[in-house]
């Protein structure tokens, strides 16, 4: 099993007009290199309703391109087959019925190799549709398919873990690297705000996700922020301390589903021998007390901020704060597939605010004042899930590079901790 | 079946803490008389989990008092029944094991007598109190009492009838009163605000709730808001328009759910002979054309909104637009037990802001900048909702009379349609 | 609270035709005997799924007799209320809609009262039927309505059993009665019987349901039998033996079910400071070590037996030894209401074959050779329940006077412990 | 995709004990044969909680060979891997802790590769075994072993036609044959038996199931029974007649069951434009008139033969009336791997007993009179399922050759019709 060679898109500052066609084909090609670790039979298991195959992934994102650039843009495309709508819609009201998202682990025809000759003849018509010149809107379309495929990559590497974290035998998705020795976090900083009437959302001319505009004002009151995530070595205080055990540090929801699941820690983590132990992309490995703890959900992050005697941020306190930090980080371009241990602290500014965990909010998912969803079925992208979920912000070791920036908005549901998914404390102003 | 006499608390504008004897006292012959109307056997049963038996209500509040007040503050404070903690606790992890929600209607024991001669010790006991000096915990916690008993007022009246609903036999909770050929509804008018920076939340001396503090500024971008909820005629035209069976104007999970249970209207509504009628706490009735639309939950209200080319206001243009109305309406004491059809329209003036029906706002039920829930047990009232709800604000026709008030902050699941909920439409300024 | 005074029926075997008219009576009185101790309220809660509210029980057998006997039979007659058609019709396709069967602890109108003149309306009427000479089919159909009403005075008392147990104050039924302090159970004796080719099914001229016609010959083969049901004192010793912990001993659905509804003791069983107790009608009591042991369903009486090197016996092997014994013991009448420890053992006949429990037996609920229902909707009775339940014998001590005989065939699925079941062993011939 | 070829054991009659060998590997080989046509990804893929992947059931019958017979009987061997014990146990408890059978199909890893391996290394270890001289225990657990294997060639099928027919684009398994023209079926004829005291179970010294032991006398009473299976065209009837919409042909928990899943056909069947087509392993297929339907459960078999004014042979009958029949058919080995319709009438004799559809029969699968379960885990091979399932008779045509004789006992619960499983009426003798 060879490891992924990470092909990275050019970087999105050079991006322009032209480079269009090589960013769409970098980031066709990255997403077929994260598959290529994976037996074809690892490519067709969907590890629980939420998550989905490989496979589909890599037919899913190329029916997006078919769908929404091809049919409407390009004059004489012909679909590639006319039952793929069904296969591989995934929620698109507007764009017909489709398979049970349950059910998409039953999708074993087509096979991969026929998803991968639809990727190549998508490919092919994007490309010719690029050459001969395609109109605004086909471009613009094009772009928010990079974007969408590149949400699928995290997604696929997710998905994988998942489905190896479900099997007994625990299989890798590459070998381990070796690790330096974990150690104890040093303490976490807390840097001040401010407050005052801030900007928030996409302000530049680069692509945003409809969620992330318009660009409006909002109104922050003072407030502290850690300079660096919560550390797993904090989250076993946390657990010694009964954190699982104590109803009272819960929101009613979480704790009702705590109990029913019966969490006793991060999803993957288990214990053997006495040690705890954390199911990887590497396989099944040892804690690193340093790093920051992942795969943690919202009901479990605000559990713990409780306990802290302290809270989450609210996301506009988050893109407030993320002013100051640069967009890089342990993305996934890093290939660490994992989230790292804080570098030194820095002078008045966040660390790891990009890469490592995403960072769950205080904030709902949803619209901004004077939102618009655009129009048709790309509509539906993001304007339907504004109702209980819950924004997570930075991206995480498995973003892809290009792919991240402060006005981001991710969502989950306060449930979900299959993602990367950690958090950052915050406090009221003293 | 003699009707209800709605024995009214002193207005709350006279309230002083000399008067919270007589607050107390009149609050808990309320309920009494809400009660009064049925059958011990309609007292038993719970409609469905979210809803609670009569007894239970009239059980659970005066636990409450025992709980919080008696047996703190009153020294040779003898528990009634120790086994009652269990049975009428409703979800304070801190005060213990308690009764499976799902499984409130499974106590027929102890009987209605039993539970009205705890009333009476509890009653007795808390006249002791007050009489020979409260200390002021002890007096903040009787008010807080009182309004918690008002909430359950509302909520006695709901459950009866959701659970008259679940009857085949439809009964009354009272003789239908005479009323008024419905009529169409002049159409809406809309009122610009101005936006700006904004004081939100609880601000004066009165009581409030943990949730509606602390004051603090918001800023609100410029709005238009309808003068008055949407109206029965108007659903309707929701609906011959295809509204429940399209599924781009919903939210994702709201289709889901809709599908799943077999939305075609709002909540106890049903066509009889081509004709919709609705299930009333005076049994089957006509609709009222004029009337606000009630039972619909945030989903449905959301797509209603969407369908119109609006949206809901959030609870922050809400308060805002509600300051400049009087907090008067519709409510419980005007003896109706439903929502009547607007008077004429005001003059740059919003109409029916109180009262009638609960208004679904855009906004999720999370902690004001600041929060802080009160220490122990009386801490989980509020805190440990505030994920995934939905605020809505300015009561209804259900609502006790001096439980109102623009800061008040309710909150419910998106999915929730029993109690008497409605909407009011806003729209970005022009 | 008085205790029912248990008005008995005539014997079944002076009756007669001209005895109709009073065993009818009898009978609607025992049923209102039964409820009296009740409060009304405890009449409208429904313990689970498959309990229903005694409202119900007393509403369900009269509309039995309306819908059955005087609707067809008795020319003028007139419904009492349109409406009770829907709400008491138990599962009869062929008689129309019908309340959901969860949702029968809802119907708190129509109100006992009520029910109660629906009961003297429908007597009245039975005996107007009755004295003008009721044609043979609505003769045969008032006895089949006597019999099923006692099947819901068992069904009435199980209900109201389940329903205090589910209550946190274990409420009495009725005050308990002194009892003999318990011993230890001497050791089951073992009969052994021929087998051969013997008569099965109801043989005689007196009442019958369907599914016990028609009188059949069937082959034995040798076997034993105890000659007393299990007692309390040995399910301990399964228990303490690790009986429900034991995969190995269980049917692999009962095992299944045993761990989702972690099965530790027969259903109403619970240890308090060490010791085990059993909630009964008198409240909870301590156990009695020689009684046979009650509410345990078909998969821990499978699994019993195997632990003890045994198995059940057939319904053919026990309808074979049942012509041993009389057709008497602590049923109904005797007024205990909990099974009794058994007299002392018999010259080579089997004890305690008719009341104090209900005993699994090793068959399957399947039509005799030539089965043919009744046609209409009496075929619904028993027939369309001929599927994936199992034949308990014999009576319980809550079963009716007269209303068990060697041929009764009771049937239950194999998960339900609500009834008064318990088990006898079988075994292969030496 | 080539179609498999159809590798046959040697003939059950030639069978002695220096051919088990030979057997053994004919039947590992006819496994391979069998998933040969399919693509490695189809082989991971669970169809659905009751079906079971063609990896999964590669890897399954090899683990009981290594369990029970290798681990055992062998001192030298060697697991091929610990952990496969975890992944590939059934459901033996006494074999130890298991994946969830709803999770089989996140089993990616181990790959086809090394499942192959692990066949590859059992079937080597098997050789030495049975050349170095195997004890009797191991030979009659091989035997077991070959027989259990052959139940899983065909739970391969049906698990991949299940699998398939879940798919959108309907694949098909192998390319679809020449087919003859449907024609209507002629009537079926009516057999007579004079009933009395008969012989049932195994008898010969070949391989019986635990559960077709010991044989004994059972007594029938006289009975007709079809000389062949009921037909598609018949079933058809069944449906225009309002089959599917007649609550009073069903058994009530058939009814609530095609209810909540909306049955409205067989499974499989499917109406396109006007016709019915059945999903087969050739893919979509117009249904044959004259052929024996298949896919229905017991359920819909019961409520088919009410409506045919009929009932199902009870498992006695039947193999009764098998003593008549030649123990061949429409099997395996035919290579139709579909139901044919019937030859030419027999004089006085029954036809497709053997081969075509499983028949479901009117019994409970129980044990026999004396019935003993093997000791150990294979003790758990059939008797822990012998509570709520029904019994079926006479193999199909997925039957593997060899695997089918006149006292086998099929068995399946009510609701199952994923088996290619029909019924053949009976009735009273006139």
């Amino acid at each position: 099993m060879a490891e992924p060679a990470l092909a990275l898109p050019p970087p999105q500052t050079r991006r322009a007009e032209d480079d269009l066609l090589a960013l769409l084909m970098a980031t066709r090609d990255l997403t077929l290199d994260l598959a290529a670790p994976l037996e074809p039979e690892d490519m067709v298991a969907q590890a629980m309703e939420e998550a989905s195959p490989t496979k589909w992934h890599l037919a899913h994102t190329t029916w997006f391109f078919e769908t929404f650039v091809l049919a409407p843009f390009l004059p004489a495309y012909r679909l590639f087959d006319p039952a793929f709508g069904y296969c591989f819609n995934s929620y698109y009201e507007a764009a017909g019925a489709r398979q049970p998202r349950p059910k998409r682990g039953l999708l074993t025809r087509p096979t991969l190799d026929r998803v991968l000759g639809y990727r190549r003849h998508v490919d092919d018509a994007l490309q010719t549709l690029l050459e001969a010149g395609a109109p605004q809107e086909a471009r613009r379309r094009i772009e928010l398919g990079v974007h969408h495929e590149q949400q699928h990559q995290e997604l696929l590497l997710t998905d994988i873990l998942a489905l190896f974290a479900a099997n007994p035998l625990r299989p890798a998705y590459r070998p381990a690297r070796p690790r330096l020795a974990g150690r104890a976090p040093e303490p976490m900083r807390w840097l001040s705000f401010a407050g005052g009437v801030t900007p928030i959302g996409h302000g530049g001319t680069g692509f945003r996700f409809d969620n992330e505009a318009p660009r409006h004002e909002a109104l922050i009151a003072p407030f502290r922020l850690a300079d660096r995530p919560v550390a797993n070595a904090e989250w076993l205080e946390f657990i010694a301390d009964g954190g699982y055990r104590t109803a009272t540090l819960w929101l009613s929801d979480g704790w009702d589903r705590a109990q029913r699941e019966g969490w006793r820690a991060p999803a993957y983590w288990e214990r053997r021998d006495g040690e705890w132990l954390a199911m990887t992309l590497e396989g099944l490995a040892p804690l690193a007390p340093d790093a920051p703890v992942a795969h943690v959900g919202f009901y479990e992050a605000d559990a713990f901020a409780r306990w802290a005697g302290k809270r989450l941020p609210t996301e506009f306190e988050w893109e407030a704060a993320a002013a100051l930090a640069p967009v890089a980080g342990n993305l996934l371009a890093s290939g660490a597939l994992r989230p790292l241990a804080a570098a030194e602290p820095l002078r008045r500014r966040p660390r790891q605010m990009f890469g490592d965990v995403w960072e769950w909010t205080a904030s709902a998912h949803l619209p901004y004042p004077g939102y618009e969803p655009p129009p048709g079925a790309i509509g539906e992208y993001n304007a339907k899930f504004m109702c209980d979920q819950h924004v997570l912000r930075g991206g995480s070791c498995l973003t892809p590079p290009g792919h991240i920036r402060p006005s981001y908005r991710n969502f989950l549901y306060a449930r979900q901790r299959w993602q990367c998914s950690g958090l950052r404390l915050a406090a009221e102003a003293r």
